[in-house]
C-alpha cells in the first residue's frame, strides 16, 4: 500500500482523489497499485494527518461544505500546515509514501511549494505535483536532491494539463536529444484571442471569460505571460537541461493587442497566438513568451480556446508535435494519477539509474 | 549483454545499427546498454550466424555492395532464412536476445513476418520490429504468446515511423481509455495530393514520386489504401483490442480523386486528405479508410507532404494527438532502437505483470 498526503486540496486535488476512487478497480487490477490518503493539508481549512487512513469521503464533504479538516486528525493536535503534515508522516518508520503537491502558484519564487517539495524529497517520500513553480525555479536542485533520495519527483500536470510531455520524453523517446521546442501553452489568453477574432476587445473577452469562472479576477499573470513563462521555463529546464527561472523568460503579454489588428491577421488567414518557444544555442538555452502572427499553415494557428500543442524540436525524430484538444480540470487531475502509476511501477521494480559507462 | 539477430537488412534495419553505433555511447551510459549483433538473415544476400558476434561494418560493406553474407557465418552451412537463423539461435543457451525483424510488408497474410515473430517469441526471444504485418494480422495471438513466453513484443515503427503512439499509451496513459482514432498515416498519398493541390493529375504526381523513388514502381499498397488499412488495423487491434485484418477494413484509394477536385476544394479553404479511423461501438470496432474533404480549421488537412498525425479518442484525456513533420528512414529506424531500449530497461528490472486483483 502507498500511503498518500495531499498537500494542497483544491479542485485538481478534489478531481484527483475522485478519479482514484472511480479508476481504483481498473489500477489495482492492471497495475496492482493500493493507495491510502493519510494525510491532507489545506490552504484555508486546516489539516488531518491519521496512519490509518483519512476517510476521504468525509473530508471531500468537509471542504465542500466550507468546514474544517480538524476532527480527522487521529490526534489532538492536527498539523498546522503542510510542511508540518509532511514532518508529522516522516516521523513514522513505514510505508512508501507520496506527497501529492498541488498548491496554488507563486510565481515570484514557488514558495512554499518549493519546500513542501524539498522537505518531502528529503524525508525519502516521493513528490507527484502539479505545481509549475518548483519546476520553473528550482528544477536542477530538486531533480539531484530526488536521485541522492533515491525517490521520484514527477510533475506532468505542471505544464499541459494530462497530456505527456515530460513523460513522453523520459519513457518514450530514450538517446534522442531535444534542441528545442514551440508551442501555445496558455489556455486563458488563447481564449481571449479566440474571442477577439470573432469580435470583441481585449477588455469584453477578458471580462466574459471571468464571469464563467474561466479565468482569475487577477488576470494578469495569464494576460501578461507570466503563466507561460513559468512552463516555458519549466519546459526548458527539464527538457534542455536549463536553469531558467520565469523571470529570465523574454516575456510579451497580450495586453497590447487590439481587437483589429487580431482579426485584420484573421483577415489575411493568419492567426495570432501567444507563443513560448526555447532553443538551445552555443550561449546556452533562450527561452521567450511573445504574440506571434502564425502563417496560415502553422498548425499552433488552428487552436482555439482551451487547446494547446507543442513541438518539439529533435536530433533524431525531427519535428514532433503533441496536442491538447480538449483541457481541463480532469486533464490535470489525470496527469497526477499518471505520475502516482509511473512513481509505482518504479517501486515494483526499480527501473535502470545512470550507472557508469559499463565496460 | 544482449544478442540481436537481424531478420531483414533493408534500409531501416541498416540506419538502425548505424544509429545502434553512433549513438553507442549514450546507451551504455545512460541506459547501461550493450549489444552484441550475433546474426543477419536478408531476403538476396543469404545470412550468417556467429555467436561471438558479426563484424557490421563488413556485413554492411557486402550487402550494400551486392556481395553474400555467407563468409561471416561461423560455420560451414550459413542459415537458409530467418527462420532457419532463429532456429540456430535458439539452439543455443545463453544471453538475453532480441530479434529485430524488419522484412517486407505482405498485405495478404503477413508471412513470412509472422512466423519469424512467432518462432522467435517462442524461442523466449523478444521482439523488436517495424513490420505493421504481424501486428494487423495476428497482434492478439503474438501478443498472448508474448505475454506467456516471459518475453516482450514491441512493434513502434510499424504505423508512424519514429513517432510514439503505441509506446505512448502505454508507458503514458495508465488506466486511460482509448475509445477511437483518427489519423493521417500513409505520406505516398499524402505527397500525391499534396501536389495535385499545388497544380497536376494523379498520374503525373505518382509518376514523378517514383522517379524520385519515394514511391514503389507498385504503388497499389499505398494508392488504393492497403498500406493505411494495414496501419487501421495495427492500431485497432493493440488500442481497442480489435481483431480486425487489413482486409476487414471499409477502404477507398485515392486513384479516382482528379486534380480538379482536390484543387476546389483548397479553394474553398478545405483539404482532401486519406484517413484512417476507427471507433469502438456498441457491435465492436468499426475501421475505415477513405480520401475526406477536411474542414479549414481541421488539423489534419495542414498535413503535407512526409508529415503524419493521429488524434487519439480517449476517456479522460479528451482528444491527444500526436503529429510528426519529419518523417523517414531514421525515424523508422529510431523506433527499433527505442523499442530496444523499453526490452532492455525491462530486462534490468521486469515492469509489473497484471496480477490478479489485489485483496
Amino acid at each position: 500500500v502507498i500511503e498518500l498526503l495531499l498537500v494542497g486540496f483544491g479542485h485538481v486535488t478534489r478531481r484527483f482523489v475522485r478519479l482514484l476512487d472511480e479508476r481504483g478497480d481498473r489500477l489495482a487490477g492492471e497495475h496492482g497499485l493500493d493507495t491510502r490518503i493519510v494525510g491532507i493539508a489545506t490552504g484555508r481549512h486546516g489539516a488531518a494527518y491519521d496512519p490509518k487512513g483519512i476517510d476521504i469521503a468525509t473530508a471531500l464533504q468537509r471542504v465542500e461544505g466550507g468546514q474544517p479538516l480538524s476532527p480527522l486528525d487521529a490526534s489532538d493536535t492536527p498539523p498546522t500546515d503542510g510542511l508540518d503534515l509532511i514532518a508529522r508522516a516522516s516521523e513514522r518508520p513505514g510505508a512508501a509514501r507520496v506527497v501529492i503537491e498541488a498548491t496554488p502558484l507563486n510565481i515570484v519564487d514557488a514558495r512554499p511549494a518549493v519546500d513542501h517539495v524539498r522537505l518531502a524529497l528529503l524525508s525519502r517520500m516521493h513528490v507527484v505535483s502539479a505545481n509549475k513553480g518548483p519546476v520553473a525555479h528550482a528544477h536542477a536542485d530538486l531533480s539531484v536532491l530526488a536521485h541522492k533520495m533515491g525517490v521520484r519527483y514527477l510533475f506532468e500536470g505542471a505544464v499541459m494539463d494530462g497530456i505527456p510531455i515530460f513523460n513522453l520524453v523520459r519513457e518514450t523517446m530514450p538517446a534522442c536529444e531535444v534542441v528545442g521546442f514551440r508551442g501555445v501553452i496558455n489556455s486563458t489568453t488563447n481564449y481571449i484571442l479566440t474571442m477577439m477574432e470573432d469580435g470583441g476587445e481585449f477588455a469584453d473577452a477578458l471580462a466574459a471569460m471571468q464571469e464563467q469562472g474561466i479565468a482569475e479576477r487577477d488576470a494578469s499573470l495569464d494576460v501578461d505571460g507570466w503563466d507561460a513563462a513559468a512552463k516555458a521555463a519549466a519546459l526548458a529546464n527539464v527538457l534542455l537541461d536549463a536553469r531558467l527561472t520565469p523571470q529570465a523568460i523574454e516575456r510579451t503579454g497580450i495586453g497590447q493587442l487590439t481587437g483589429d489588428a487580431v482579426r485584420q491577421a484573421a483577415g489575411r488567414g493568419s492567426r495570432i497566438r501567444l507563443v513560448a518557444s526555447a532553443r538551445r544555442g552555443r550561449d546556452g538555452v533562450r527561452a521567450r513568451v511573445a504574440p506571434e502572427e502564425l502563417a496560415p499553415d502553422d498548425p499552433l494557428g488552428l487552436l482555439r480556446g482551451m487547446s494547446n500543442a507543442l513541438y518539439l524540436e529533435t536530433d533524431l525524430l525531427g519535428r514532433v508535435g503533441i496536442t491538447q484538444l480538449d483541457g481541463g480540470l480532469t486533464q490535470t487531475a489525470y496527469a497526477l494519477l499518471s505520475d502516482l502509476v509511473t512513481v509505482h511501477r518504479g517501486l515494483q521494480a526499480p527501473r535502470e539509474g545512470r550507472p557508469d559507462r559499463s565496460p
